[in-house]
């Protein structure tokens, strides 16, 4: 019943969709995935953090227990019980956030993908950190905003330059802790003057905080949602304090804009995994993450150091790296007139890779930047691939 | 650190999220939902058909055997092995279907939205049929297409009303089994003539399959896929066949189509849950489904039968319906002068809910229309709900 010979359809994709790129660390993960590869260029956590046995018991307890409504569709906005338990670890004594506050998604860049589509026409104007989060470029773009770049220095986003550019922005993103690509920062005073800024220039904030619990030392730094929940949107994840592979994240934000995102995750895949909810309100319940989060800080800070110990030993004078005080990554400045595309065509022959900075930028990208990450690979090569790449730089001075 | 009396945002929707509404049928549920409501409301599985013991064993033995790669981030296209048995699983004699034809999704729904991503620019011209799916509808209509109408009678789609209103349509979006809302099927002459005219016309054709399995008798007609697989675009899904709360999907299509969903999946949520997919691998890998489906099936097939027979004795002459060969739903065609809606409120005042067929239409609705689903009800019920609604539509004649 095959037809003979039909004409080959000419695929004609929308104009969203011609711009579409596969994420250039996707790529590059497919080079790197030999295992004689020292890659610094993962974004994924360490499996080493990963809780499995409480996972496979929480998913245990919930089928046996709750099978048939945990394998049922789901509502839209996502699990009632994980809804209050995030409602409630978010608030503050002067903020109160609720369970109709927050939207389940599988995975905050979900979240990111439901954002743009609410929130971005064709030529809107939105305001990113320089550099910005790949991811979130990604998922923006599809929704052909304006991008417009803000001023950042070693202490992160600069607020004054949403002063001067912002006017008319249709949101503001932000990644305020251990920031992906860089592992900066930004100040108390900085996120306060932001959030005051954008209240009264009217734009959205997105705070995207999918690394702010993996602090090496103290606590976190307060949330810009609990000063302003009513122009603030809060974007959590699952994926770096419990695990990435089960796709589970949430957004936090006024329930107006909650309502219409809810609508779009509706359209988009109706719910998140029932299943996936239940079993990760269990794991978290009685307070796991309290207990289990302060050995993933430990874990990193030490892999952190390593990393820092070894670009002093091995990297040449006029290379500069930030000090991250959390996450899983570092972020090198080159010399300027060294390309880091070039810098991995040579590091790839030695194995050993990372991700170039260029495509972290929306605009004008510095090609002399380059992200590490230090999480998944051993001391002894990281120090191996820090050496290396030091050479390889070295040669190019 | 709360901001005092900050300006409140005045929320700008995207054009595409302002046309954006909650599904009606979604609404309904939510009244629905008391234990008192006899309701053919829904349209979820029966979760009697859930195989939760096999699901929770799978889910356990991947944790205990696998857990760091199930929990870690996977690729965007989906795990390799289940690929690789729907790949086997779908192809004909004359017609293999490889693993890089096939795209894991979050269950068919994001196959629909991907579809309606990479397909469709404001005002595309796109085909449904009358009436469609209406998750489909609300999917498409987020990317602001011309929907177009085209024609059908008891055996479902007519393919010459494609040729005369098709010229330059993006897509042709059929569901040729057991249809939602209408349990109409196509015929295999037909599929065919559908499967040449959309090849000649160079119309993308959608092949949504979510109930093809669910046949109560005899064996599921071939697939347009098979016909015709670099002019066909396939849609499966586990949630009728398994479970749906998993949220478990896939497209299957030309490589080319393939990699731009990808790209589009990757910047929509990254991929499906590796958990998840390395579990319903587990599940089926050794011929579960062949055994579990007829179950399906038999139980599927006496409710509709109980249903059938109600129809029969309790409503009056003037009303007609459908007789399905399979899946989930019985459609009814009230007297012209009779409007459903009216009908759902009397209904529902005496604990009895259906779904008007209104919302199905993307154009001029016939509202004399409603659609009962018999999957989740007993028989019992079943005669007590549709006696109930016969003395309604009684009153109304």
């Amino acid at each position: 019943m095959k037809l003979k010979n039909p004409t080959p359809i000419n695929w004609k994709f929308s104009e969203r969709a011609e711009q579409l790129q596969s994420s250039v660390i996707r790529e590059i993960l497919k080079v790197t995935s030999r295992p004689e590869v020292i890659s610094f260029a993962g974004g994924l956590p360490s499996p080493e953090t990963f809780p499995v046995e409480r996972m496979q018991a929480a998913f245990d307890k919930v089928l046996a227990t709750q099978g048939k409504s945990a394998l049922q569709y789901g509502t839209s906005d996502g699990y009632a019980p994980l809804r209050e338990f995030l409602a409630n670890s978010l608030s503050t004594a002067d903020c109160k956030i609720t369970p109709d506050q927050i939207l389940m998604v599988s995975g905050s860049q979900q979240g990111l993908d439901l954002l743009g589509k609410v929130l971005i026409d064709e030529g809107s104007k939105i305001l990113v950190e320089t550099p910005s989060y790949l991811g979130a470029l990604q998922a923006f773009s599809v929704y052909q905003p304006e991008f417009v770049s803000v001023d950042t220095d070693e202490h992160g986003l600069i607020p004054s330059s949403v002063s001067a550019k912002g006017e008319g922005a249709r949101l503001m993103y932000a990644l305020p802790n251990f920031q992906n690509p860089t592992g900066r920062t930004m100040s108390l005073e900085r996120r306060i003057e932001l959030v005051e800024i954008c209240a009264r220039m009217g734009i959205p904030l997105i705070e995207d905080n999918p690394y702010g619990d993996l602090c090496y030392s103290g606590e976190p730094l307060p949330k810009m949602l609990n000063m302003n929940p009513d122009g603030v949107i809060y974007m959590g994840s699952f994926s770096k304090v419990l695990t990435p592979g089960i796709r589970l994240g949430y957004v936090v934000g006024p329930t107006k804009l909650i309502r219409k995102l809810e609508q779009a995750k509706q359209a988009a895949d109706l719910h998140t995994s029932q299943l996936t909810q239940m079993a990760v309100y269990e794991v978290i319940k009685d307070g796991f993450l309290g207990e289990h989060i302060p050995t993933i800080r430990t874990f990193y800070a030490r892999q952190c150091q390593v990393m820092l110990d070894a670009l002093t030993k091995f990297f040449p004078a006029g290379v500069e790296w930030t000090k991250p005080e959390g996450g899983m990554f570092i972020w090198i400045t080159l010399p300027a007139h060294i390309d880091s595309n070039e810098l991995l065509d040579d590091a790839i022959k030695q194995n050993v890779a990372f991700v170039p900075g260029g495509p972290f930028y929306a605009n004008n990208p510095a090609k002399n930047t380059m992200r590490l990450s230090f999480v998944t690979v051993s001391p002894e090569r990281i120090n191996e691939g820090v050496e290396k790449l030091g050479k390889l730089i070295q040669a190019r001075l």
